[in-house]
């Protein structure tokens, strides 16, 4: 199907424009073929008016638990230690594929509706959300979170490696499966190994938490002698395509390495701040030319999927932290969320811009509202005025997901009951 | 009117519930008459069913500039002395009545939208904000903030005293004047001593800019020899009732001026990043008694009034700066947005809580929404997962001023018509 978008303003995140403009987006099948104003002779099966509409590549979520929203506001305000040890891990051991499938199918609905549409997921029973994705139509990035059970690694690996062979490739490609050891401090040097043979059997990428606490720091000096990421450095991780979430704690030398191997860090504003975990140094990194993507985390440390609160928070935060109200622009922030997500999936050939040859995976915001008025910068107003409930029509490989907010590919009541039984079954359990 | 909002969950924030409970809310006119499960007999003339609603008292923004939304992504990404001196303060000296009166509205549409009922202004033109204080069906408290012109000092305090004799008590007693040096550094002890007694002649409220940056804390240290905070102790302005917007910079004297004199800090954590003023102690302050209140500050310093973006970030922004993820809970920063703002404000009697004989300033969430699934706890839900958008309903003085989303008491198209007119004529100008 050709879909024309027209008279919309449109911000591309496509390196070249620092403003937004007005113009047309012509579509033919998956792919973004003309933007301009030549639009005559062109055959346009669907028509979209862009009046009062803003064009933006669809938002990544660069790193999250998309099954953790079954535990959405199950436990807040309490030490992190706690948080992890007496109320998530023993609640996460009781949960089923069932419980991960309508879990991540609610994270669908949420992302959707506030316009993410590629992710980065690291979880388990991941094969559930490969069927999530194809039903929800977006785009994701599958990965079996490790941590090493001594007592039986290979069963984990075994996982990670049916997950590739079931899901890489699959709903039209848009799912691919990384590798992802949960973090060094819960997997051997040895076991680490293992995920980077595999990950270079399937010249696939690597997805794992990284230096996003203090005592991960601390420990890793105490066993290792070094940072974490010198440690994994030393391992030879980053030689492969490297997703790393978080990067707090970081020291200038962490900050070169991860640029000379061309690691991908993801920030997470919100569950590092939620979490007590720290700043992350963003300003340094991005002036340093590494493209810092961003992401959510879980919605149990978050507790929601909204990217505009996160390109908010990134810009904000930031500016605060360094005390320098010019740190992390509005466009730098945008380009966290979009171009920078696209490429720590590797996928910035296919996504992450408005431009053509790319997949035609797009959002529409929603201009007519108060906060969107008066219209003196729309780079500005996505950054510091939106909200993820300002998103209308969500787009995929050029399919139509959402339109005036209705998602067309799921049944969002059936998955918001189902969510509620499950999660309250879960607590008995 | 009799309303009777049936079966709803509530959160009364009234120091006595920690939880969300379900009941029914009964409202004769203006008034909060009942709460409970005993409804038989009643008059009602209008029924609300509460299924899947959350009513939590109407949000308190304790200080904003609503007419600054006609700058709203006017200047970002700049240094706040540019800012300031370059962007903000050429284009306010151009503003006029008119454009007051159409950016306040705007501000009141935005407010509205996203469960605000009062707050606490302070710019020019006052006036036409009572206007549409007395059209939106809102409350506020007004303040003609006032930076001393040595050439004239009279003419702004006169503005004050006129603001005062003309719109304290009117719109049915939704509106209150209180009397707005703009801070320390923009006049002398002289003319803080008559804004002083201007308070005390009309037994009013002082409302005050204060130790927003590092620049002006030290500036006062070079001037007066000591802190922003005891240069105004000294002067007996303590002794009046103060809403003290900002108290980023404080050390512990100053905490414990604050609280001796039970001044009322607001904090604008939104403002205090993006400008990068800094970090206030919170948590500090709140564990020391001190109910600091919350604020958007104005709309381009912002660049939106959403209250929920300002009770999520005051709630984390200081777990992550304290390292304690117990530090500010969900439910202190939802205080901090209701009854503390009313005790800001000056209207604790009346508003900030819902509780019988209370005014009924009441506003609804739609929690039929994916980010409020599963619902495990609704305090949370609402510091961590909520978004302004999710506000269905307000009341204020028990009268219905939105349903559906619908405002009804303003023409919203005209209003966002006359201010994206007004701020393109005001940038010619």
């Amino acid at each position: 199907m050709n879909i024309l978008i027209k008279n919309v303003d449109i911000l591309p995140v496509d390196g070249k424009h620092d403003q937004v403009f007005n113009s047309n987006i012509y579509i033919v099948d998956d792919k973004i073929d003309y933007i301009g104003d030549n639009i005559e002779g062109k055959e346009v099966h669907r028509v979209i008016d862009g009046k009062n509409k803003l064009a933006l590549p669809g938002l990544v979520n660069a790193h999250t638990h998309l099954g953790m929203s079954l535990l959405r506001n199950y436990t807040d305000d309490v030490p992190l230690q706690t948080w992890l040890e007496e109320k998530i891990w023993p609640i996460e051991a009781k949960m089923t594929a069932e419980d991960i499938y309508w879990g991540s199918l609610l994270s669908m609905v949420e992302m959707i509706k506030s316009g993410t549409t590629a992710f980065c997921d690291m979880y388990d029973f991941m094969g559930e959300v490969g069927r999530g994705v194809e039903e929800a139509g977006i785009r994701g990035v599958l990965t079996r979170g490790m941590v090493e059970d001594p007592n039986n690694p290979d069963k984990k690996l075994n996982e990670a490696r049916n997950l590739y062979k079931n899901w890489h490739g699959k709903a039209d490609g848009r799912i691919k499966v990384m590798i992802a050891p949960h973090a060094i401090y819960t997997t051997s040097s040895e076991f680490l190994l293992k995920t980077m043979d595999m990950a270079r059997e399937f010249d696939t990428g690597l997805h794992i938490h990284l230096s996003e606490t203090k005592i991960e720091v601390e420990d890793s000096y105490k066993a290792h002698g070094k940072s974490p990421v010198k440690y994994l450095e030393d391992l030879g991780f980053f030689d492969i395509h490297t997703i790393a979430a978080h990067c707090v704690h970081l020291d200038d030398e962490d900050i070169n390495i991860l640029y000379r191997h061309g690691v991908y860090p993801v920030n997470n504003p919100t569950s590092n701040l939620k979490l007590a975990s720290g700043f992350a140094p963003i300003d340094k990194m991005l002036k340093k030319g590494i493209p810092v993507a961003l992401g959510t985390d879980g919605p149990s440390s978050n507790n929601n999927l909204d990217m505009f609160e996160e390109i908010n928070l990134a810009s904000i935060l930031n500016k605060g932290v360094n005390l320098d109200a010019v740190s992390v622009s509005a466009l730098e922030a945008i380009e966290m969320a979009t171009i920078n997500g696209a490429k720590a999936l590797g996928w910035d050939k296919e996504i992450g811009s408005i431009e053509v040859g790319k997949k035609a995976d797009i959002i529409l915001l929603d201009l007519d509202k108060p906060h969107f008025y008066p219209r003196h910068n729309l780079v500005s107003a996505i950054s510091y005025s939106a909200h993820g409930s300002d998103v209308d029509t969500v787009m995929v490989d050029g399919k139509i997901i959402m339109e005036n907010r209705e998602i067309k590919t799921l049944d969002v009541e059936l998955i918001k009951y189902m969510t509620e039984k499950l999660a309250k079954d879960l607590i008995r359990r």
